[in-house]
C-alpha cells in the first residue's frame, strides 16, 4: 500500500463534519491530480465540503495544495510593481478590458490570467477574441516580455499553473458543487498566488447576476480570500459590488469590447467608468503607487495608448471593425413609467442563449451576439421605447432568449424611485 | 435536447434541501443506468441525499425507479407461499444457512438472492462457496425448479435484477455514501420487491459490527423498509437485533458453514439457534403458516434434510470435508475474570484481514480463514485460557489481524455482570 490514505476515509471525515488534517488535504489534492482519487470520489468530497464547510486552516491548506500541484510564476525581475484584479463574475462585467491598460498607464504592471465564460457570465478571453487577430495564448517568456514592454497582458493561464484547480473546476461545474465558499476561495486564490502578483484586488459581485446572491455570503467569501492572500504575502483587498443589474449597457463579446473602448476614449456608461476607477485606485494603492490619479490617465489618452499596444502585442488590430450579429430584435417598454428593475441574471441568460456564452466547454461563442440595454434602473421610459436590443446570428435563438427575459424588468408608475444598492457596497482588507 | 432534465439541476435541488419530484427521480435513476448521468454526478447527488435526506415519497419513488431499471421475478406459479429474509449485515451472521432450509421444511418456499461480503461483514455466497462443488449462479428457470422441488434456494441475483442498484451500490462503496438510510432502504427493498417474494422479514442489526451503530437510526431504517415493502404489497416485518458482539462462535466462511450444520443437527451456539427460530417464526407467520413450529423441524432432522438437498441441487457435496486454514494462532485471556465485552466490529475486521473477506470486489476470499471464539460475553475465564483462535493460510496476516483486535475484549473482575442488550431488541411491522 503505497498511498498513505484511502479516499473513502477522507470523504467520510468531512461527511461526518470532521476536520481534514493537513496530511489528508495534501494527499487528496495531489492524488486527485495524479488520478489516484477518482472523479466520483472527489465530487462526493466536494459535495460534503459544500454542505459541511471547511475552517480557515483547512481552506488555507487546500489552497496551498492546489498551488503545489503546478508551477509558480515570479515577476520579481520586472522593473515595476505588479497588481492584478479578479472578479467573481457578473453580467456585462467588461471592467478588466479598460482597467488593465489604465493601471499599466499609471506605472503598475498588470498580469491578468483570465478565463472563458461558462454559464450566464461572460469570459474576458471570449470578449477579446472578438478582435480580429487577437490571441489568448502566450508562453511565460512572451508574457514577461509584454509586461516589461507594454505593462499589461490579458491572456489564458498556461497548463502548468494549478492543474489541480483546472481539473476540480471542470468537475464542480458538472456536479452541482460550484457554490461552495471554501472551493471558490481556494480556486481563485490558488491561481492568483501561483501567478505571482504582488497585489490583488478582488471584485466580489453580489446580486442576482452573481454566484453570491446574498451580501453576507459575499462578505464571507471576500474575507476568506483576503485572509488567504494576506497570509501568502500578497497585498489583497476586496470590494463588494452590485450585480443586481448588469454593468454598463452591453452584455456580449464584441458589444462589450466596443463599450470598453468608449470608456478608454473618455466616454462610456457612468457605472463602468466609476467601477474601473475605483478598482484602479485600489490596485495602485495596493502596489504602493498612491501618487497617481487614474482619472487623468483615462482623460488624457494614456490608457487608450496602452490598450492599443496591448492588443497589437497579442496579434490583434485595435483599428479593426468588430463583428456585428446578423439579426436583431427589439424589446420595447410596455408602459410609461420608471424602470425600477433590470435583472442581471435574466439578461445574462438571454445573452448566453443568443450565442454570447457556451453551455459546454467545447462549444464556441458568437462574437456579435448579446444584449444592448437602452435604459438602466432609474430611467424614465415611454410606452413603445426600445428597452433592449437582442443580437444574434441565428434568429431561431430569439424565442428562448425572450423566455429568459420574462420578468427581467419592471416599470413602476412615474414618480417611483427604484431601491438601488450603491455600485460599491463595501470594502474589505 | 432529448433529455428532460439536467443532472446538475437535480443535484442542486437536493443540495439546497429541496424535494426531488417524481419525474426527476425517475429520470435520474434511469439516466444513470443508461450512462447519461455520469458517475461523478451520481456520487455528488448521493452525498447530498446522505446529508440532506429524502422524505418517504422520494424514497418510495426512488425504490420504484430502481425496480423499473430491470426485470421482475414472479413466484405466483409455485405451489406454496414464499418468504425471504434480509440481514443488514453483521459479524458471524450465518443465519441464512440454517434458516432457509428450516423455513422450507415448514412448507414455505425461500428464494434467497444473496450477495458477497465486502468490508468487515461476511457474504452468504462466500460462505457457501467453501463447500466443494457448490455454485452460486442459477438462471431463473433453475431457481424456480429448485424452489418447487427443494423449497429453498440461496443464489446470486442475476444481472437482470435492479441493474441501477448494482451500479449505485458499487459507486456508494467507493464514495463514502454507504451509510444513508434512504439509499440503504431503497437498495435492499428494490431487490427484494423485484425478486417477487410474498413475505419478507428484515433482520436489522444494531451495534459496533453493524452499519447502524445506534438503535434509533436502526429503527428509522427498519420503519422505512417495512413501509416500502408494505406499500409494494409485500408482507414485511423487521426485527432489530444485537450486533454488539458476533453471532455464534465463528466468523469466516467454512467455519460458519460448520457451525450452521451443527445448528441443523440440533446443536450449535444458543444465540444462533435463538435467532434462527425467531426469524423462522416471523417468516412463517408472514407467509400465513401459523400452524407449524420450526423448533420441531430443527429437532427432527427435516431442516437438515432440506439443507442437504439444497446444497446438492447446486452441485455441492453436503458430506464433503470443509477446508481448514493452514495456520492458527491463539489469543489467550490475560487475566482471571468475567468476559464483559467482545466487540463485533473488531472481530469482523480481524476475520477480514485474515483472508475471510475482501477489500475490493475483484479479490477472492480464503475458505478456511477467520476467527473462532472460545468464550462469549458473560463467560468466566481464567488467565491463559484460549479466547480466540485465528485461522489463515498466510501467517503474515496474523500481525494486522492482532492489531485489529486491540481492545476487542474486556475482562472484568469476577462477580461483574456484562451489560448486554437482548438478542432481539425490538420488532417493527
Amino acid at each position: 500500500m503505497s498511498e498513505p490514505f484511502h479516499a473513502v476515509d477522507v470523504i467520510i471525515t468531512k461527511r461526518d463534519r470532521g476536520e481534514l488534517s493537513d496530511e489528508q488535504i495534501d494527499w487528496v489534492v495531489d492524488a486527485y491530480t495524479r488520478g489516484v482519487v477518482a472523479e466520483e470520489q472527489m465530487s462526493s468530497l466536494t459535495m460534503a465540503i459544500l454542505l459541511n464547510g471547511m475552517n480557515r486552516r483547512e481552506i488555507e491548506r487546500w489552497t496551498a495544495a492546489m498551488i503545489s500541484s503546478g508551477e509558480r510564476m515570479n515577476f520579481s525581475g520586472l522593473s515595476r510593481p505588479t497588481a492584478d484584479k479578479h472578479s467573481t463574475g457578473g453580467v456585462g462585467d467588461k471592467i478588466t478590458l479598460p482597467l488593465a491598460p489604465l493601471v499599466a498607464a499609471c506605472g503598475v504592471a498588470v498580469p491578468q490570467l483570465s478565463g472563458r465564460g461558462l454559464g450566464h457570465t461572460g469570459g474576458t478571453l471570449d470578449k477579446l477574441e472578438s478582435i480580429p487577430g487577437w490571441r489568448a495564448s502566450l508562453d511565460n517568456a512572451q508574457m514577461m516580455a509584454q509586461l516589461e514592454d507594454v505593462g499589461a497582458v490579458i491572456c489564458a493561464a498556461g497548463p502548468g499553473l494549478t492543474p489541480a484547480d483546472k481539473k476540480l473546476y471542470a468537475l464542480r461545474d458538472v456536479t452541482g458543487t460550484v457554490e461552495a465558499i471554501p472551493l471558490i476561495a481556494s480556486s481563485i486564490m490558488s491561481k492568483k498566488i501561483a501567478e505571482g502578483t504582488g497585489a490583488l484586488v478582488l471584485d466580489v459581485k453580489v446580486g442576482s447576476g452573481a454566484f453570491m446572491k446574498d451580501v453576507n455570503r459575499a462578505r464571507e467569501l471576500a474575507e476568506t480570500m483576503v485572509a488567504l492572500g494576506t497570509d501568502a504575502g500578497v497585498t489583497t483587498v476586496a470590494l463588494l459590488t452590485n450585480m443586481q443589474t448588469p454593468l454598463g449597457l452591453t452584455a456580449g463579446n464584441a458589444l462589450e469590447v466596443r463599450e470598453s473602448v468608449e470608456v478608454l476614449a473618455g466616454g462610456g456608461p457612468e457605472d463602468v467608468v466609476e467601477l474601473t476607477l475605483a478598482l484602479a485606485r485600489e490596485m495602485l494603492t495596493a502596489a504602493g503607487r498612491t501618487d497617481v490619479d487614474p482619472a487623468e490617465a483615462l482623460d488624457d489618452g494614456r490608457a487608450m495608448d496602452v490598450w492599443r499596444r496591448m492588443i497589437s502585442a497579442q496579434g490583434g488590430d485595435p483599428d479593426a471593425d468588430l463583428p456585428w450579429a446578423k439579426e436583431t430584435h427589439e424589446v420595447r417598454a410596455p408602459a410609461d413609467g420608471v424602470l425600477t428593475q433590470l435583472d442581471a441574471y435574466k439578461v445574462g441568460v438571454a445573452a448566453w442563449r443568443l450565442g454570447a456564452g457556451r453551455a459546454r466547454k467545447e462549444h464556441s461563442v458568437q462574437a456579435g451576439a448579446g444584449v444592448v440595454m437602452h435604459a438602466k434602473p432609474g430611467a424614465i421610459v415611454r410606452c413603445g421605447d426600445p428597452l433592449l436590443t437582442l443580437h444574434t446570428d441565428d434568429p431561431d435563438l430569439f424565442e428562448r432568449a425572450l423566455e429568459a427575459l420574462d420578468g427581467a424588468f419592471f416599470i413602476a408608475p412615474e414618480g417611483s424611485r427604484p431601491d438601488l444598492l450603491p455600485l460599491v457596497i463595501d470594502r474589505i482588507g
